[in-house]
């Protein structure tokens, strides 16, 4: 399914749906940031997903880092929450959701890197080389957020 | 609309709603922590509510704790994430809500104490007080994580 995403843009059409989600820093050894390029838009990002019922955001988390990555991880702190509802994510349904993910710092426990249906491609990026990756800014946002030091944010 | 909370229990009814929310400790000079005496329910609890398309959860939580506590407040820190799907609010309309609350160490800008529609009394309790009100246990769980001190917590 496309999506078009706009962040403070008049354009953007209103939104009609809110929908509690989780994305993860993961950070190796030597201080790269686990990205991939998502195939709806063909951008890079922080993995992460819609919460389903039944599970907690803890859970949520986890279970997108495993689908998306191949890595088993789980939360140890908060990057932020990151819900502008001037960021918004338009879907060929109609559907115009919101902003709405609490960013969580995470730790490897086991798995392997393994590129899933959602993405082209996964990997650990190094800090110098985001700025040359295509990226919304939402996303672009809660890696400079984690790389500043000051967290948790409330945005 | 009546509302039955079930924790950790056996006999609770399977979550079929996930709705994104805040809540709010927010505490006097005196080291006090506000609280409402809900009509809904019958207990004692922070104030807070669930998030409206359009608002950030900033603007949620500080439109929440005014609607019910008539203060102007604003989230300065992050308590923690409540999202433990064995806990679930039972509705009169079917609708079983898993808890999702982001709950806000909020400060106080403006306003007075004032009763609203929704509780029967609204004010400042000392930590002292709190084992003697009747509380559900989720909300007894964020008021014990801010005064651990060792915040925020991932729930």
């Amino acid at each position: 399914m496309g999506r078009v995403d706009y962040y403070d843009d008049p354009a953007a059409p209103a939104p009609n749906s809110l929908v509690p989600a989780a994305s993860a820093i993961v950070v190796d050894e030597a201080g790269r940031i686990l990205l991939h390029r998502r195939r709806d838009n063909e951008m890079w990002a922080l993995p992460g997903g819609r919460m389903e019922v039944g599970e907690s955001l803890a859970e949520c988390v986890a279970r997108e880092v495993r689908e998306e990555t191949g890595l088993k991880v789980e939360p140890v702190s908060i990057v932020g929450t990151y819900t502008d509802p001037k960021h918004v994510f338009a879907y060929d349904d109609g559907e115009v959701r919101q902003e709405f993910s609490i960013c969580f710092l995470c730790r490897f426990v086991g798995g392997s890197l393994t590129v899933s249906e959602e993405s082209h491609e996964v990997r650990f990026v190094e800090p110098d080389e985001l700025d040359d990756l295509p990226m919304v800014d939402s996303i672009r946002l809660r890696i400079t957020d984690y790389l500043s030091g000051r967290t948790p944010v409330i945005r």
